[in-house]
Parts: C-alpha cells; sequence; structure tokens
C-alpha cells in the first residue's frame, strides 16, 4: 500500500485524552493547531486505558469527535494503536502480559515497552482494540495514516518467548548438529544435545557464545516483526485499508530496521539531535546520515514524527533550541527527502515524566511565546514548498550499515574492547561525500548494489553468503569499492573465515589483512603520502584506534603508516579489478583524510552535484527530482552567513535566492525545470 | 516535653557491652572519661542481642550497674531504644521483620537499617524491650533522655509496607478518580481503576510517575514517624516521662525531618564533615547551615550527638583533624544555637565495621594521645562557657528548605537532570547574610514567616497549596521577598501550574518566566550591571547551570545577561508590592554575586550584627541571647590569625578577647549585659 | 610427587576437539607444532561435551590418538581434568551442579566458572570422567603431567555451601561463644546463638562483619581445594600416579594460592601483561614480581602455563605483542626460575568469545606470520637453554605477600577506603632489590624466614598468632627486618591490637605507631633527610596515600617528613636489636625512594649479586643455580641496546655474549662453572 500525500506534513503528537475534562482547553487547542498551520496530528498513541478503561468496556466516542473537529478545521488524523502502554488492569488479570527479563523475573507494571510480544493474551487484547478502532474511527476520512505502536524496542525472556526463540532456531537450522557446528559450541563445552537445551543469553547464565547471542538479536527483530504484522492483521481484519507507519528511533541499537521496515508501508522516525552540544554542522551531519538511512530503509520518501519544538526533557541537559535552529532542523527533514516535520507533542501534559518537554503549546499556554511563532514559521514554509511533496533523491554512492553486522562486531570481543567507534568512522565517510554534495544510500548487505557508481563498506565485519561475490561482480562491472580494515573477518553466525581476510575479497583489494593492533585513546599514528601517488594526496594525518597490517598482493600503496613497528606499511591501498577499482583503508584515519580522499575518488569517478565553484564547509546542498523539475536546498549549519554556489543550469527560487547570502540556519531552494 | 540541661553535654556514644568480658577495660573508660571532661554518654543503641539474648530473656544489669557507676562520676546517660539493629534470634523466627526491596525481594539478616517499619511482630518486639528499659533501666536519676533508636532511615517494600501506603492514599485522596486526576495518570495510560491496583515505585514497574513517587517518599515519612511515635509510646507505657531525641542526619534525602522533628522533644544530629578537603571556611559555612537547619526544626535549641573526634574510617579518606579543628567545630556546635557537642565514640571497637572511626580512647589506650588531650581541652572549654546553657539566637532571615520541593524537583526529568546544583545554590545565599554576621532560618513553606524582615525563597520549585497567598502577604506587610528561577512551577502533587509562573507570584514579582535554559558543565553566562541600577551593582558575575528568561511585567531590571540569544534579557529584578519590595535572580550566580547583591539588601533593610569595622573573610560570628546578656562568638576558620570586629556596645569577654589576633581555629566569646 | 623435565618446556593449549570434522587441519597442526619447536600441549581442557556427549557415554578415542600422533612427534601431553566446564546435560539434569550467588539466585548454565564445588552429584560425575581419564588415555607414555580443571575460582552460595561453612566454622571455633568473641559480634547487635544462624556474607545481607567476611574468603579456599584434593583422588583411583599441576593466575583475589599449592606438585600459572601500556620495564617488573610469587609457592621450579604469542581479545585494548617481545616474556619465565614457556593458545578457535585472542596458528593459517616466527625463534631458543631445565634460584630477600593479611585488609573500613595501592607498594620494594639484581622470595606468615638476610613486611596488616613472635627471633639472631605503616594492626579474625602497634614488634622497632593520616589523591608529603643521618641519604622524596605518625622508643630517625602539622615527625627509623637491625618506612614513598634506600641496606649487609659495574636501569639480572654451575641471566627491557655488566667471577656464554651491546627485548646468558 502507499502513502500519498500532495502537502508537506506539519504536525505532532496530540494528547487531547489527558485534558477530557477541560473543554476550554480543548477548544483553544484547534484554535492555535490552526494558527501554526499544523495539518495533522497522531492521535491515541497511549490512551489505551481511556479507550477500554475496563476489560471489554470501551469508550471511542471521545476520539471520533475530536477527529471530527480537526477534520473540520482540515487536520488530518493520524491514528495509533494503542499497544505501546497497556492498562493496570490487563496487567493485573493477566500477568503474562508483562515482561521477563534475562534472569527470569518478571516486571512489575509500569513506564511504557512492558510487554511480551509473544503472548498469545497481550495479541489477543491488541487485536480487539485495533479492530474496534478500525471498524469504528478509522473510518473518518480525517484519519489518513495508521501509526503502529510507538517505538518499538525491548526484550521478553519469559518461557513463552524462550518457547518461540527454540522453534525459529529448529526451523532456521534443521539439525543440533547443524547449530552446534555453525554456533562453535565445542568452545567452552557448550554442545546442545537437543533445541529443548537452548536457553536465550543471559548475563546469568550464557554471554559468550556469540552466535546464540546473535540470533537472539535476530529473533527479537523478527518476532517484532511478526507482532507489527499481527497488529496490521487486525486493522485489516477491522477493515480499513489505510496505509501503515511505525515511528523508528535514530541508529537504533535492538532491532533490524532494515527487517521492520518491510511490515509497514511509510517510514517515519523521531529524532532528537542534541543540537548546540558540539559545532551545529556536526549535528547536521549526524542526524542527515540518519534521515538518509531512514529514506534508504524502503528506498522511498519517509517523514519526520517526533522531533522537540525546543529542548527535550530527558537528557542530560536540556538546552532551548536558539532561534532558527527548530527552523533549520524541520527544513533539514524536507531536504533528505521527507515528507513532513512533525514534533512531540502538540501540548505539553501536566504531569508525570514528559511534564517539562518542549511542546508546540506550554503550560503557559498563549499563543505569544518565542517557540508557537517559531512553529508558525515552519507551517508556513512547509506550505510554500508544497510542490516538493512527492519528489524522490538519486544517490550515487552506497554505504553498508548492517544490523547484523554491527551486533556481532559489537559483541564480539576482539581488537578494542573499549570501542570501536563504528557509528564515528561511518560518519566520516559520510561527510566526505555530503561536503560535495553528494547524496549518500545507507544499505545493508541483501540490497540492490548494481545502480550505485561507488559502494562503501566501512568495518563491515560480517558477510553474510552471497555477499562477497555481489561486490566482486559490482567491481567487475566498473564499480569503485572502498573497504576497510575489520572488514569479511566472520561468516553470519560469526564464525571467523579461514585462509585469509577480507574474506572473498582478497582479490579485489590486492591485499591481505595480517594483524590487528588497538591503540589506547591516547595514541596515534600517522598516514603518510607515498611521493607520486596517483590521487595527489600530499598531507599527512592522523589515525587512531585500530591499525590494520596488510601485505600486498599486488594493490598500489598510495599511503604508508608514520610510526611504529609498522611504519612504512600500506595504510591506503588501490587495485584494478575487472573493469572497476577497489580501495582499501587500513585504519580509522582523522576526517580530514575522508574529506580529501573522496573529493579525489568522486572526481576520478566524475561525480559532482552539478553548482558553481566550491561549496563552503558549513553548508548542506542536497537535491530532489521530479519527472519534471530538479530542487537544490542549501541549509546554512554554520556561525555565520554565506554566499552559496548556485546551480550550473539556470534556475529559479522556490525558497530564497542566491543572490544575497545565506543566513545562519538559513534555507534556499532553488529549481531547475528538465 | 521539654529537655532542659543546666550545662553543656561533652561526651558520646559508649558501647561497654563490647567489653564486658573485660572489667578492667570498663574501669579504665570510667577514668578517662572523668579526665576528658565528658559529662554524658549514649547507651545502649546497639545493644539488643545483649540485652535480650534470646527472646522473652532479659539481661539488663550490667547496663543499670554502668549507668549507675557513671552516674557516682557526674556523667549522665542518654538511654537509646535498641530498635537499630535487631538479633540474629529474631530475623530467623520472624522474617517479616526484615526489609523487602523495590523488586520484591526480602533481605538477609545483617547491617543495621534492615527492619520493616510496618510489621506488626517487629514493632511488639520494640514495645517489649522499650517498655522494660522505661521499667527497669530509665528510673535511675543518671538518665536524662530518651535516644529513640538510631538514625532512622530506609525503605521497605514488603506487602504489609504496600498495604499500608494503599491505606495512607485512600485517606489522602478519598476516591480513585481524585488520585488519577491528581496525579495524571492518564500520561502513558496508567489510570487506576482501584486503589487496589496501586503498587510502590520500583526500578522494575513505574518510575516515571513522579507524584507516586513523590507520594511514596511522603508515606515513608510517615509511616517512619508513626513508628517512633509507637516507640515512644512504649517507654510511656513503661512510666518513663523523660524527653526524648532521635539523632538526625545532615540534609537527610529520604525523610522530611520538620515532620520528624515533631515526634520528639529535642533534634540531635551527627555531623562528618569532610574537613580539610576543601577551604575550611567552606566546610565551615556548610557545616553552620545543617546546624541552623537542625536549630530552625523545631525552632529550639539542639546538640550535636555525633561527631569524630579525629578522622572517620567509611569515607573515601580518612583524613586526620588537624590540631585544633576538633575545638573549632565542637565551638562551631554551640556558636550556632547547639547545647553540647557530643562523639562518635567513646572507645574503639575491637572488630567489625566501625573499628578504625576515631575515638576519645583509641586502641593504644592512653591517656597521652594528641586526640584525647584536644578532647579534653574541648571538656575544659564547654564548662567555661557553660552559661550559654539555654539562650537562644535570633534570625531576621528565613530561607526555604522544603523536602518536598526537593523531593519533586530531584525527581523530575526537567532542565537538568545532570544536576540542579540545589544545596550549592542554597549556600550561597547562606554565605552571603552569614558572612555579615547575620543568621539565618531555614523553614519549610508550612512554617510561619511573618517574624522575619526578609524571606528568600532559592529554586523553591513545588508551591503548596496557599503558600503563594502567605508570601504575597508576607511582602505587602513590607518583607523583603527573594525569589529565583525553577520556583512556582508544579503543585504539591507535582502537576505543572498552568497560565504563567512562578505561580501565584507574577504580579508580586512583576515578572513571568517564559523559558530555562540548561547549560552544560563547561558553559556560563555573566549578570551584567545595568547602567546606574539602584544597588550601584558595578561588577559583571559569572552564572552556570540554569538561565531563566523572563519577561518583564512591571519590574525593573538591575542586571542583564551578557551572553547567547538571550544577551540583554533581565537576569536581576526587583518589584515594589505593597509595602515590600520583591526580587528575583534570574540564574545560578557566583558567590560573589550573591556576597555582593545581599550586603546592599542588608543595608536597604538595615539589618546587621552589631559590630565595628568589616567582616574578615574567614571568621564566622554568631550571636546567642538570654533576657539578660547578648553573646558574641567569633570563630576563625581562616590560615591566619586575625583582628576581629568588636562589639559595637561595650563587652566583657567570656573566652578570648578582642584585643589580640584570633588564631586559626581559635575562638572569642564577647558578652553585652542588657 | 615431583615434576622432573630434562628439557624447557614449550607449546600450549591446544583444541583439537573443535576441529574433528577438519582432519586437514588436524594434520596440518602437527606439521606447524614440530616446525615451531613445541614439545608439549595441553589437551582436554574443554572437552567434557566431547568426551562425554550423554551422561554415561564416553568418548575417549579422539583423544588417544591424538595423544599418540603427538607423541610420535616428540610431542609430549599435559592431560587436563574437564572439570572446568560442564556439558548442558549435566546442568539440565542436576541443577545443583550450577552456582547460587550471593543473594540466593541459582546461575543458568553458561560461561565456565560456574559449578558448586560442594555438590555432590558434581564431586561424583567429576570423579567419574577423571578416573575414565586416568584409565584410558593417561596411561599413554606421551602424557607427563595432570592438568587439573583450569583456572580454579568463584564461589557458590547454594545451601550445601552454607552448610558446608557452617561446619568449617564449627570445627574451627568449637563453641559459638568462641566465635562471637573472635568475630566481635556484639558491634550492631550481631551476635550468633548457635552456628546453625550463619548465613555467608550478602550484599543484601551482612557485609560489615568483616572476620565472617574473613573467614568465608578462607572457606571457600578451604572448599576450592578440598575439590582438588578430591579431583586429584579421582585420578590416583584411576591408577594413575603421574603428577599435577594447576594453573594459577597472577595475583589473584579470591583464593589463597599457598593453600592451593599444597594440593598439586608443580605450580604453573596463565600469565597476561600488558605490555607496551607502560613502560615495558615497570611491566616486566610487575611480571616478574609473580614469577618469583609463584616458584616461592612451593619453592620450587614452575612454569609459565598460558601466555598470549600476541595480543590478547579480553583486554580493554588489544594491542600486539611488538617484534621481540614475545621473546623477552617466554624467557623472563625461565630467567625467573620457570621450566618452561607455554601458550594460550596452538589455534585459535573458529567462534564463541576468544576466537581473537592470539594464537601460534591464526584463522588465516599459515606458517609464513610474523608470530609464528617469532614462536619458533622462542622454540629454537629454548632448546639452547635446555641445561638450565632443573636449576634453583637462591634469594636473599623475602617479602610478606599474605592472601589473608591483604583480604582483611581491604575488606576493612580504614585510613583510605578509596585505595590503599598495595601490590604499588610491595613493587617498589620489589624493584629496589631488583635493580641490584637481587632475588626475591614472597611468601606468606606462615613460611619459614631464617634462611633470609632480610625480611620485609610492606603493609602486614594482620599478624597471625605466633608471628611476631617469629620476627623478633628473626632480628634477634642478626636478620634485618624491614616494616612499614598499616602493619600489626588486627589479629587473624580482623580483631585490632589493643595497647599499641605495631603488635609484638614496637621493641624491635623501638616505635609505636600513634596516628595514620590519609591523603586525597592529589595530595603528597616529602621524606627530608636528616642531616648526617648513618645511610648517607641525602635526597627528598615525595610519599602518598598514607603518612604514619611515630613515637620514637629508642630507634633513630634518618628522614622527617616534610609538610602538614607532622613535619618533622619521622618518617623512616632504624633500631638495633639483638645483632639484628629494624627499619620502619612511615609512608607510601616514591620509588626513587626504595631504589636509594635498599641499595644502601643491601650494602650495608653486603649482599650483591656479582657482577662488574653498576646495572643500567632497564636490565634485568637473574641468577638461576645447579650444583655444577651458576647461571647469569640478562635481559633488556628498556628502548635502546645497553652494555651489560658482565660477571665478576670468569664466565662462559650459554646465550649471546658479554662484549657487544644488548639489543632491546634480547636475552645473554653467563655461565660460571663451580
Amino acid at each position: 500500500m502507499e502513502f500519498r500525500t500532495d502537502k508537506l506534513l506539519h504536525g505532532g503528537d496530540y494528547n487531547p485524552e489527558q485534558w477530557l475534562k477541560r473543554p476550554d482547553i480543548l477548544a483553544k487547542d484547534l484554535d492555535m493547531l490552526e494558527e501554526s498551520g499544523c495539518n495533522v496530528v497522531s492521535l491515541g498513541i497511549f490512551s489505551w486505558s481511556t479507550l477500554e478503561p475496563e476489560e471489554g468496556v470501551f469508550h471511542l466516542e471521545w476520539l471520533k469527535e475530536i477527529i471530527d473537529k480537526l477534520y473540520q478545521r482540515g487536520i488530518s488524523t493520524i491514528l495509533a494503536t494503542p499497544s505501546g502502554a497497556r492498562p493496570k488492569w490487563m496487567a493485573d488479570k493477566y500477568p503474562e502480559v508483562l515482561r521477563v527479563d534475562e534472569t527470569g523475573h518478571r516486571n512489575h507494571f509500569g513506564f511504557r515497552h512492558n510487554h511480551c510480544y509473544t503472548s498469545p493474551v497481550y495479541r489477543e487484547k491488541v487485536h480487539t482494540i485495533n479492530k474496534k478502532l478500525a471498524q469504528e474511527v478509522a473510518t473518518h476520512p480525517g484519519v489518513i495514516l495508521w501509526h503502529i505502536s510507538n517505538e518499538y524496542g525491548g526484550e521478553c525472556y519469559c518461557p513463552l518467548c524462550q518457547d518461540a526463540f527454540r522453534k525459529w532456531l529448529k526451523k532456521k537450522y534443521q539439525t543440533i548438529e547443524n547449530l552446534n557446528d555453525r554456533w562453535c559450541t565445542t568452545f567452552w563445552s557448550h554442545t546442545y544435545n537437543s533445541f529443548n537445551q537452548i536457553e536465550a543469553p543471559s548475563k546469568i547464565g550464557e554471554t559468550q557464545l556469540h552466535a546464540l547471542n546473535l540470533d537472539w538479536k535476530r529473533f527479537v527483530t523478527h518476532q517484532t516483526a511478526d507482532f507489527i504484522h499481527a497488529e496490521i492483521a487486525a486493522v485489516r481484519d477491522g477493515g480499513s485499508d489505510l496505509p501503515t507507519t511505525a515511528n523508528l528511533m535514530h541508529y537504533f541499537g535492538s532491532l533490524d530496521y532494515f527487517k521492520i521496515a518491510k511490515e509497514i508501508d511509510v517510514v517515519s522516525w523521531d529524532t532528537y539531535p542534541t543540537w548546540h552540544k558540539e559545532a551545529v554542522i556536526d549535528t547536521a551531519y549526524d542526524n542527515g546520515m540518519c534521515h538518509d538511512l531512514m529514506r534508504s530503509l524502503k528506498g522511498k520518501p519517509f517523514f519526520q514524527m517526533e522531533s522537540c519544538p525546543t529542548s527535550t526533557n530527558w537528557q542530560s541537559v536540556s538546552k532551548l533550541k536558539k532561534p532558527g535552529m527548530l527552523f533549520a532542523q524541520s527544513m533539514q527533514a524536507i531536504a533528505h527527502g521527507g515528507e513532513g516535520a512533525l514534533y512531540f507533542q502538540i501540548r505539553q501534559s501536566r504531569g508525570a515524566s514528559e511534564k517539562f518537554h518542549g511542546a508546540v503549546i506550554d503550560h503557559y499556554g498563549g499563543n505569544d511565546t518565542r517557540v508557537f511563532k517559531e512553529v508558525s514559521k515552519v507551517g508556513a514554509t512547509l506550505k510554500e514548498l508544497k510542490e516538493l511533496a512527492g519528489t524522490t533523491m538519486d544517490s550515487p554512492v552506497a554505504m553498508i550499515y548492517d544490523w547484523d553486522s554491527q551486533w556481532a562486531m559489537e559483541d564480539s570481543q576482539g581488537p578494542r574492547n573499549k570501542g570501536l567507534h563504528y557509528l564515528e568512522n561511518l560518519l566520516k565517510y559520510y561527510r566526505g561525500f555530503r561536503k560535495q554534495g553528494i547524496s549518500v544510500d545507507l544499505i545493508d548487505q541483501t540490497c540492490d548494489v548494481e545502480k550505485y557508481k561507488i559502494l562503501v563498506l566501512p568495518m563491515v565485519y560480517m558477510f553474510k553468503e552471497g555477499f562477497a561475490e555481489k561486490v566482486c561482480t559490482f567491481v567487475e562491472n566498473g564499480g569503485t569499492l572502498i573497504t576497510s580494515y575489520w572488514s569479511g573477518i566472520a561468516d553470519d553466525t560469526d564464525r571467523c573465515y579461514l585462509e585469509g581476510t577480507p574474506h572473498g575479497l582478497m582479490d579485489v583489494l590486492g591485499i591481505r589483512s595480517t594483524e590487528i593492533d588497538g591503540l589506547y585513546d591516547w595514541e596515534e599514528n600517522t598516514f603518510v603520502p607515498a611521493e607520486g601517488n596517483e590521487l595527489g594526496l600530499d598531507q599527512t594525518y592522523t589515525c587512531k584506534y585500530l591499525c590494520d597490517l596488510v601485505e600486498l598482493r599486488g594493490a598500489k600503496s598510495l599511503m604508508t603508516y608514520g610510526k611504529d613497528f609498522y611504519a612504512g606499511y600500506a595504510a591506503l591501498t588501490v587495485n584494478e579489478y575487472g573493469k572497476g577499482r577497489a580501495w582499501y583503508v587500513a585504519a580509522d584515519a582523522d576526517k580530514d583524510f575522508f574529506a580529501d580522499f573522496l573529493k579525489k575518488v568522486l572526481e576520478e569517478n566524475q561525480i559532482s552535484c552539478g553548482v558553481k565553484g566550491d561549496i563552503p564547509d558549513t553548508l548542506e546542498i542536497t537535491v530532489r527530482e521530479s519527472k519534471e523539475a530538479r530542487y537544490y536546498l542549501y541549509q546554512n549549519f554554520g556561525t555565520e552567513a554565506v554566499q552559496i554556489p548556485v546551480p550550473e543550469k539556470e534556475a529559479s527560487w522556490l525558497y530564497g535566492s542566491g543572490e544575497e547570502k545565506l543566513e545562519v540556519y538559513g534555507l534556499a531552494v532553488a529549481k531547475i525545470t528538465k
């Protein structure tokens, strides 16, 4: 099912169930939503105890009435299923709905994510309420999308889950001999005689059988996806054929979002960057990369479901968004291919844990606040940019971000237990491309790679079956590959590859990785340019954390280490293979290295974003396209106004212009008609 | 019941039950107690297993005998009830007396504070032993005061306590609808259908319903007070009408001491400052403020029940008290209105966890130790100062220190979860007044405020019902109010006030607080003086942690922020209201600001301590009074001898003199006959 | 039983059970073992699930076959009992074999050390497999030694263990009154009425009764030793009379190795220094001291059972051993009296937690790796040094390293809970002696001291019964004693000594310790030389952490403190007693002090290692002897080649020579025929 909208979404989470005794406030909310240019709200996320105050007793009228009033003001509803938090009566009557921790103790009622995904009782209760909502509420024309539950996450170790895990393993491995072999259970005498003997990982049991840990994580994703599937089946049973979303969270460590995304129709996500903690441009790159991941999950437009209108209340320090920052963040969601910018939350709650979280309408309640005015400006701008809705992005570069590989790498006891700095390393590649205005997709190993010109494999520790072959073909056919240290080490049950690594790519790369050295936090080495190297690199860069020692097997060395017993060993190599070229970066070099190196690689591949002149350091340029037009979006994440490099082709200006300097946190949008 | 003494108390905790097999040592103790000028000891605190070695078998003779021998030497006894630690036989026979933690697991026997305050069995056992002690031991003329249990604290989550909590809630809220409304339970669907559904907060259940957390803390105080009440009822049942005390602990976070103090006749407390860790004057201010809190709890003289003759054994580093420090600390207890300085402990125990805690008599056992000599000097001096017993203190300034408000503020997820620095902020106000020799009372929101000239509300996050009105009246009648950021935010079930804050004081202050910015630890802003401001402030000060952004609604701005997007916004304001004036301090300025600002405010209010000339920075001056006389106590907490500013009125010298410089850690006492 | 070998051992842990499906790899292993000069492997350590895949079903053939193939290549086998990790079927059928934690919860299956040492079922299962191995496998002539279990450690708190603990206590104390008295249970009313009431220490019960904690630790050693005893009895039951070892671990905190060593025939240990983290010479001293401890445990040669051929995988950073480091570490094991240098592991496992631990053969599998070549060099060198096998070492100095004392000191709440820096202090003494080429034994209080010339007691907090007397006699007879602060404080149930400390040594030392000051991490004091002091000390040194204040009772003061109120107090004293002399070091002085001071003390005692000229700072010289010869081993742990001081007597060179400079990490061995 497709989710299509002819406007850019603006709005947020709205919790009128907290104010049912205050009709004056509910009425004022409608006025203020309209005034701020909101065109959508999410409803019902935490309403279960209001919707079903006692088992089987349903109160849906208030919700229908609010949806209707919103609709009359031109405001649509994203309707939530309420499974993210359940009523107390349910926990009391059916304790099995509560989670059990890894030591075997069942939680008390409380918090949010505290339910067993496997429990038949919980699934039944969710089915009933979801179906009811579909039958009686989602039929309203104001409802445009399902918001399935809220921020899925967490694990349960109850007997029902353990049993489901064993069944999942049996299906995957067929025989226990096969599982023993793949998991290397002879280590420490942990051989299983039957699937019935298997227990989930536990800090008071097994934590060192990494294949078990990894399969457990995969099972958690599987079971969560299965639960989502059941939630959606319930609304379909209720007759609703509206599209669905689930709000995802950043580079969330506990679920493989590539698998989760398959269950839903459109990706949305919740973004809470710590703006003003580091330089704004640094935060912007991190946030931008995550937008790109969300866009890549389904290879389709997504939207920002939650963000904070000003300071959050749960970070260590609740910093106000400075003037203009909210605008810049909202526009960045659009600039990276998003279809809207929504907030958590429309109105601040009076009590409980999120009462100090920023909101469109605060406890004071006036429309004369700084935040309300900034929200209104976002609303007005999104209306002006309406034609961007439905346009897409086209990336010449793909970078592998694979949950399985990351899980395996970070769980294993390896070259640097104190920290591999994986995301930090990824971001350095990302910045290198983005600084040139080049869009990057973040894909996993199962994705198609043929449509890209450059494929980046930073620390892809685990190679799934067939992946190395796919990469070889990509290079053979003329693609450019960039691989790094700590890649191709283990197979997909975390068994190390024998006979040399990076597994399957030694010929493509023309090297073999022989040893890897861990550096203490206070240590560093350098990348020294080889004289006359073909890229013309002429700076010395620092590197940290991990230094791979490679043996050259045909590759050329462009840079070498400057220190330690491996001074002079290759640090950057390139190899010709078929019609393509394959690079190997042996250590975690600094961001200047990646900026310089990737600029050269882009030039070599004749890839550019098509603007005149150099791009200032703190300016982000992205490009969205439709059949008819190409849009250049410019955002200034620096500390001073900057002159922007206009498109090479003739352009009109949809927002701002290319003449004056672009102010701090400002936006300009150029349009080139095809 | 009043506790009256015609001398200043000197002595400490004494544990002869550890030495019953060593009559030689017990005899030596008596000699050394006398030699060191001790006139009182606390007995029986941890004696239960000696007093009742088996259930119902009592051995009280040894205790009576020791009390008698002490009495013959002129040494009184403070008799403890032994409930602070119970015998093993009781835990074995009645497991219900042991505590249960928040996850539902019952403790094993051990440590000290490990009993359920609700358990009927425990209450019965305590009643029996307390009554027995009252009947058979407290009748001795040497006994002058009851020491009820020891350092009350801690929580129990057993079913009996959970049930008592539910009853307490039902009594407070009457209906579950009312509770749901006050607790804002619709948030995350946590609505209760009945009181029976309520569970105590738990890290494996609910922690984010702040009103629940707050009421649980209140219940813990309630139940502890009820337990104390029962303990005292038992000694009354035994026929004793001696006054009672309980030894309190610093700014103890878990019990509302204003409520606990109501149960007892005289406040005493245990003070263990980390002298010589920071500058001694800094530690002295902190310790002095706590003395003033203890004095304010009942608005009556108190005494120092425990302190360490030299180094403690449980702090991270056990630093010796340098020569003179013990004297200075003991005298400070008197200088702040105390009736005595006692120690933990008279004789070091040979084994278990406190064997290396400093004591009057150490393992070596001689009277030729440095510590014993210093103790003896304290004893001699307290005799010289005898006439101070029964004199009182009079404070023109009161500062709110309210447990409920602090609990709510520190539990909430708000503008700075990394730390609000509340006590640190309070101390800066305190120092500002104390530097001028002005006494400060620390009171809670229920206390009477009319008798004060200046009322300070630093970070009073929660306003209880009627409090704002009381403050308005205070200003209207001519009082000076000083309020700060993060005040008047929430009501007494932690529901945020709507329509503007500080709630109820916007008119008095002439401002509205609009937003609050959290600063990282490494950030700061400044307070810049407005030209020609009425206080003549002319310095720039730094501020940290939290910056409030106010809208002026009639107040004058005397200082403004120097940086960030709110540079130029008001940072210090004043407003005329009725016959009084109201100040607002918008951020956590440095201690120099408070020193300068409060000096001006005192001058404006014509409040002074009545000495000639300026007061040196490290000199503390306090004033005690009787009907006949006024006593100026001078203490030097600096690193050099200083000249002291003598009283404006003619004075005689009770101790030391005003002529020579006052030596480091020294004391001088001037007396003005009225 | 004696373990005798006519060669130096070289080899390591080998886990062929992981590769039974890969005969090609097993065959290659044999070739590579031979090529690298390995002459021994440890087999079967984690093989239980392969040896007994189902209860009572044994598969031993594969093991016998491998032992035989190894034997044919001249490679011996150290045969392990498999009790370090048990099969899953056992945990499922007999849950009692799994450990219970201090809160009373039983572990799940997993990890390694996870079995109850008391469980009759576990003991029976171990007996069966051990006996079987003895009967059917150990009979092969290739087997030379038993490797009893693996790295014993850990605790169990199950009812069976608790009961055994109570029985052990009853046997030790006879009556509960005696126990109460020794444990000082009157403190906090913890008196026991019977042994049945006693529970093990627990964080949810008792942790503050230090004598209980200490006896629990002793019981854990006792029960572990008893388990080892039972393991060995099983192999004897099986008819094997081969000698036994157990692999120990560094200064392992949980077992008293002096007691464990009594159960086995030869000590071996596993050493994993973090080379290249600090200066290599610092790590070398630490590792060297531990070798000397291992040698001292039985006063006999030992060997290095495990070490890593390159980087480990479980430290925070897995640093490669730089070229030559493996050689230097292996040779140091020999230089300190060891009979061999073995590795963990021969071949890297493919999966689970140690797959990235360094190995002789890595995943790549070639003999052309840097590591394999370095291992082969070690193999070749050990063959050249063959005649060192069976030679011994003779130490003029003994230093007390007593587990009981360390446990008591570190558990007690005392002068510095933030850290006593005990091992750091010990190492400073050790370096002072070792810098002069003097060998040091590390002994406990029960060892014989008469054979030494110098006896060092650094921070011997606890004096066992009779120890002080033994030390007095030692000095009286002409020995030199060096004692320090925090010595002789408590008896062997952690009861403080009364009437002055160091207990029993005040006459010998001519001082009494009066107070001890704890210093914060940022504080320090100094040792200032007294003019004309008899040792000619003329430098000022810093000291940290703890400063003892002593009263001179006949001793001479050679150095005094430079700061604080105890400036001028004695910091280093000496006293004549009988024919000997006794030194007292009052504080934790820096390593330069110990270097200078101990050099003088050695000169005074006319102790030298017998080389010409000064010993360079980073050169280690050790001496091994046989009846016929004396061997000087030189190792360079510095960063530059150094000239070595050759022996005073005429020598031949077994390895290297005295002529050229000794290269970094290099070895030279001189031989003097007697």
